[in-house]
């Protein structure tokens, strides 16, 4: 069996067995794998396990996994512990050839007794032909196919794969990314990982078309030089955020009763982000910050001299310390454009032609001259991106329709007009009406296919990061 | 006239004088402080003061300051920059104890004529026994004496002062603090500081009973080496969180244009930040997220050794690194609190008895056991606080008004029987219905007057401020 037609099995089989499928179909319905795999139209075989049951949902149901007569692709296990070795036997023995074990209580309970079990379960997988994903994880998530791990997830496919140890953390990160606009062509959770880890699934996406933009969350390795040689021939080809849990001492122990894994150094870890280019986060939510970044920014970014331009209380001289303090540059700019800004900008307080560039209210609380000062801001040689930013909770007063429509049309003329890129910040910040306008203005921009942040800092740290990478890149392919 | 005196003047005055008020009741009832001081009910007397007008808002109006025949202890001028010096004058003649200069249009146009003018407005001060607030401020904010120098920002009376150089800064800190549960004893907003400044406001504010806690954003320093000895002896008396405005070479370029400020060399600020004990912040956001912890967690926490308890998709692996990069310890527990919390805590995928602590669901999405166990890894000595965090959009499907109803009434339990400091994260990341449900239960958390954040990472990084600052002082007072 060759690699792809593993990962064939895996992300597209045409048949699921589930062994310990409920006999009880409200339960099966709301809990079990054969009631998601109905809800979400998986359209191949689904084989119900259950030496009860005849029927389940509606589907008839096998007393064991060798009384099905017809070939089986995959099947996924949810037996409890003790009883998985002997499922997993059977399904060798039928010649299934890739199972999912989500059945959790192996090694990370801490338990010898458990860390006993999983290694018969591991010398199983190694003694037959059987492929094995987990145990203790949520397996496959693949719209192509139909395989939704879990309800609240994308059920449309997008750009962006995602390798996690964790099934909870996989599934956590879409949620946050759905409203953000974020989808994903494959996921994969492979928990405490006997067999099948990191190192084959990110080979898989390297090569996978439907997959541009690689996340990773890892707590540890099979194999370390492996995993290393494979990352950094991945990051050649596409971008890979990578979130490391159990950087720390403490974090490594607490990775240890989370999946059972050996953790590594930070030393370590920081040498190889940096050796291979990958993009580190330190944090579910940063990761879909940095995504944002990537998916949307274009890959043309030409350098790091950003223009700010908003509106705020000081927002702009601290943004400007935090673009320092990430590497970015807020340069001065040209006295011609200063002079042409000063035409359009009326100098009021709130207002400045210096960069950062703060632009006083119009009439309907966003000014009319926004998108002209965006495209002569972006005509500036000096200049090589624009972070413009918006704090509604300042302008409270102005928050209704008329502010909305101004600012996406703004916004979109802005965007229509200007040569470089741009990126957005709405911060939700302040009150419940606050939140509702910002959160519809937010979502204008992400339909306007801008990368939209809802912090001056997530949008600055991101941006910085994109840049190294393509920095990175651009280095090494030199 | 002593410093008492003055600062009675400014945020208790008997009558303000409102030069500039305009006589087009629409714009002033919406824009002017004649109709702002009439919508927040200040009690004492208004003399708007207007050439052309009689009446203004239904109050008597005078031609010019002289033209009142009462004194007046405060006068805010609106007027056009050029207009400034002369109506200054006429103010001192008067005998008016303080003016607050609203209008801008000085220094920090970067304009060497309106360097001039500002210079100008500077000797008047000097040369008179006038006091200036100002120019390009929003001056006082007072809830006690009804001055409240904007529409949306909270009409009662907090704990914490505002000493802030721009004022739009100290709006949006109010605005984004108020639905936090924060509120505010007085603000003051001081512009370019032709006259006072933060080294008198903070003194001031040292000594007020109404503040307990201090926060201010600071751009530029007339005095260092006084401002340094203020902020030393503020330090002793009640906490001070500081944001620094220009701390890099392109934000103090930035902060000379929004308020004309000589900014300072990072290092120098550094060293400052250090030697006094004030609690550093990098944005007007994290500001709001330092206030909640020191508003809000008991002075008594008892050292850096933190339990993490919640649920997440290695959240809190994830967690155990922050915990470690920001100075925390999240120490293993101990083995007799792991058998207790093993006979509440079901062995399952999403449950661990080990620091970070996962508590799986119950019925309604949230575990009945919660409060006992709270408590048990309380009692253990291992342990000075409690960081304990919801991510809703990890259990969507649970979301409802009996997870609401649970969750309230086991965090009260919690917090009740616990006699270490509890902190809540409850992010509210995810869909519109996430946000519903978190914005719910983060309200019952900050009525609970539990410190209340939305993300793990601002609470580790506010948490570990707060340490920081309570091992300052102890250690200042050994």
């Amino acid at each position: 069996m060759s690699k792809r037609q593993l990962m064939d099995y895996i992300f597209y089989p045409d048949s699921i067995a589930v062994i310990g499928a409920s006999k009880d179909s409200e339960k099966e319905k709301a809990m079990g794998w054969v009631g998601r795999l109905l809800e979400f139209r998986y359209k191949g075989k689904i084989y119900p396990i259950n030496p009860g049951a005849t029927e389940i949902l509606g589907l008839k149901a096998y007393p064991s996994i060798e009384s099905v007569q017809d070939s089986v692709d995959y099947a996924i296990i949810t037996l409890a512990a003790p009883l998985v070795p002997e499922a997993l036997e059977k399904c060798a023995k039928k010649g299934v050839q890739v199972v999912h074990i989500f059945s959790a209580g192996f090694s990370e309970t801490g338990d010898p007794e458990r860390a006993k079990l999983q290694e018969k379960v591991k010398r199983i997988v190694n003694q037959t032909n059987i492929r094995a994903i987990g145990p203790n994880c949520f397996g496959v998530y693949c719209p192509a196919s139909h395989i939704i791990c879990n309800r609240g997830l994308p059920t449309e496919s997008g750009s962006i794969g995602l390798v996690c140890q964790t099934g909870m953390g996989m599934m956590l990160l879409m949620r946050l990314a759905k409203n953000r606009g974020l989808r994903f062509s494959k996921g994969i959770s492979y928990g405490n990982a006997v067999d099948l880890s990191a190192e084959e699934f990110l080979e898989y996406f390297m090569s996978d078309p439907e997959t541009k933009f690689i996340f990773t969350y890892i707590e540890g390795l099979k194999d370390g030089r492996r995993f290393f040689n494979i990352l950094r021939e991945c990051v050649k080809v596409k971008p890979v955020v990578i979130l490391k849990g159990g950087l720390s001492e403490s974090g490594a122990s607490a990775a240890a009763s989370h999946t059972g894994s050996l953790a590594g150094s930070r030393t370590a870890w920081q040498t190889l982000f940096k050796q291979t280019g990958v993009i580190p986060v330190e944090s579910i939510q940063e990761a879909v910050e940095q995504l944002v970044a990537l998916v949307n920014v274009p890959s043309s970014v030409g350098g790091r001299k950003v223009a700010l331009v908003g509106r705020g209380g000081g927002a702009g001289v601290v943004a400007t310390d935090m673009c320092d303090r990430e590497g970015l540059s807020v340069p001065r700019l040209s006295v011609d454009t200063k002079m042409q800004l000063g035409k359009i900008i009326p100098s009021l307080a709130g207002s400045s032609v210096e960069n950062p560039v703060e632009i006083g209210l119009g009439a309907f609380g966003f000014s009319e001259h926004y998108a002209e000062a965006i495209e002569i801001i972006g005509s500036n040689p000096q200049i090589d991106f624009i972070i413009t930013f918006f704090i509604p909770a300042e302008y409270e007063e102005f928050l209704r329709e008329e502010w909305l429509e101004t600012a996406t049309s703004q916004l979109l003329m802005a965007k229509k007009s200007l040569s470089k890129p741009l990126i957005a910040v709405v911060d939700p910040g302040g009150s419940m009406e606050v939140f509702k306008w910002a959160k519809e203005l937010q979502q204008r921009c992400i339909e306007m296919g801008l990368a939209t942040f809802l912090s001056l800092e997530d949008a600055i740290k991101a941006a910085s990061k994109l840049i190294k990478y393509y920095e990175f890149k651009s280095h090494e392919t030199e």
